[in-house]
């Protein structure tokens, strides 16, 4: 298989980026040559806090440090959108029984559609399993301390959104 | 990454390999230019029906379409002989909740003592969900038809040893 | 026991009905003299993307094979739904942990209602078990294949609602 | 389907049998014309507390005011069982996530060894669902009250066996 | 430690609160000197069927045999509350393993945010396992019987506003 | 409930207690007056590595810089223990789905025994929740680095036993 550069698209909405993803994105560009960190696009109802275009920058400040890593928005099934940028493989983070679950059946669903993607699993760090974006935003939404969880740009634009 | 052969690990007991293990080994091979499927040596306290040559031997004729695999067995940390065979990955299919929870476990405790070896799980084909090593040889016990689960080798082997 | 015709209800909201849905019915009716397939009507708050009337027909061609099986909408507790019928028996499919989870809070609430109607549970079959009716419209949406998952009825008008 | 009985499997290895068993057993009572108790025999390897003999006198005694319920040990495939008594269909109590799992794994092996014959599962009622034989039986190890859990002729050969 | 009153919250949305919340409050009174039943305010966007004003009068009616009990609401991070109130641990009760994924990830946030606030869970009660403030109001509004899942004012406050 | 002294008992098997044991000993203390930990003694049929006598050392050890802590063994049921040392309350360490399984089945059980003693349960914190004495002693079989899992003392002896 050496020769031509090997892709994984790590899809998610990333409304925003946390760094339980940027987590997931660094141990995948280990791996591969190139990463496509796919964010869900304006075809999707989504009721997300920041506009796609906020959410692709956060992702673009957030992984500035790492090589081969860029971010595109997909409006397709996640499968078509790997086999147009040239992916031989998804990636994503488990963090819970109830991602397990719910990622089982997406699983079987992308195979049954494109059976030359495969989708590998990376388990969370332990010191991330428990950040998810909604919590996130709640502590934000409170006044709870974000240093640990998210980009300093992400963290001042959520106090700005939320802070009551 | 482009230049040297990336390498996997897929680690077992395979007492006996069971074709949820092949296929497993197959997807791995996709993504991976070798693979090397480690067996649980004899520094391990088992109770395997079959002696460690002959797991070795099923691997073997049970992958012999499939280029780039080879088996060997470990009696270290999976993650000391990961970088002994200079592989970046360790890969395991994901059946059920509880592989899961144990995985995890497992996962953060080779993460603390290897952290370039990085693990990744693929989730088990729906079709090869519900079989397990330990059904395959209740199966064999009582006369149960096991052409969908192992290699006729495998199957032959087991009533062998088993059938009443 | 034997005499009057035994009875069970499967109730869902069948939006739209799956060929996982299919199975199980398919399954209850081997056991059971006539299935009243239950579909969740106006007097609950829901979302559905196809009507009552739509979601009966769709019932009646994807069962048309099967004999002693009629699809009818309850707006009751589905317990008083089975006692009215004269059913003794509500029989459903299990697919996943947060299905039993769930399920298994329902049985207890319908079984302090009336105990004298049994809730009886069906394994997915597991080429079935990651087929949702949700998954089936994130499907049609995107432009997948969906013949594996429904009746080509329901696959045509999925696409004429959902297709992009 | 009229006309000839239906008769059920309720398999297990009932070491002894508890309050929570007879709970399933009575359920399925209602639902079916026969019962078949199903007690794994000598050729499965079990640390058995009490012989096959005892274990098949207790469920006589626990389940004496039911019709229609006996019991036979066996020493085949569960199926191999069900089919050799004219039982329709296996029925199982369901108590925890983890015996989800395993009767999830048991319930695909069995459908492919013999499709005809179906598994129904029943959820434990509440004050049942934390009884198990092992935690029964620690329970009279050290002295605890077993009213609520077995019949009084289980409590005292537990006491007799178990009491230190 | 003595000295001191030890204070306990019990945090939740409370609509409305049921026998389950009234047996996690009356065991938590056991082991505290005082009990802070604390219930989610206007800053969180909730569609609650009752008021906050009525949520808070039930607790006080349902709670009212207890000794060191009283309610009020809050709309900050629940450790902040927590912290206001001089309490040293907040106290929830556990129904199920969702529960259980949701309680992990929001202990590991309040740790973070305030170390010196423990968080302890008591598993619910066997008969109270299956109750839930949602399935109430499923079966209020259907007309079930729910002497055994609230306290009669709600019961009757129920009714009045779901009974179709 | 001012006046006397409030004790907790956090009971298990200590082979070997591990710094996640610790942690929970720790946060116990710091909500009651006494800890006492239990340790499973001689009348459990265990296959102990270490010894009663070196577990309760161990403990000792370990927990040196805590007040009001002490180690004691049990050969009776938990809650028959807790009563005779005048603990309110047992208080253990959750950290996964399956910990919770058994202990909502244990936490039934002795409640039903004595009901005056109450189950606490605390969230084992994350870098602590893949921490188990028998993944510990995984590591030192194979020469693993046990310095984040467990006292010092405890590691030599660890290697000293299991090292190959």
């Amino acid at each position: 298989m050496t020769g031509k550069p090997r892709i994984a698209v790590c899809p998610g909405s990333y409304d925003p980026i946390t760094n339980g993803h940027v987590d997931v994105i660094t141990r995948t560009a280990m791996l591969f040559d190139e990463v496509v960190v796919a964010v869900v696009g304006h075809s999707r109802k989504t009721n997300a806090l920041f506009s796609l275009e906020e959410r692709l920058e956060f992702i673009k400040v957030a992984t500035a440090h790492l090589d081969g890593v860029r971010a595109e928005s997909f409006d397709t099934l996640v499968v078509d959108f790997a086999t147009a940028v040239g992916a031989t493989a998804i990636v994503k983070g488990l963090r819970a029984i109830s991602d397990f679950e719910y990622e089982f059946e997406m699983n079987q669903l992308n195979r049954a559609q494109a059976p030359q993607i495969e989708s590998l699993y990376i388990m969370a760090s332990p010191e991330n399993s428990f950040i998810s974006s909604s919590g996130v935003k709640e502590l934000a939404t409170f006044g709870g301390n974000l240093d640990s969880y998210v980009h300093e740009l992400v963290a001042r634009r959520l106090q700005e959104e939320l802070r009551r």
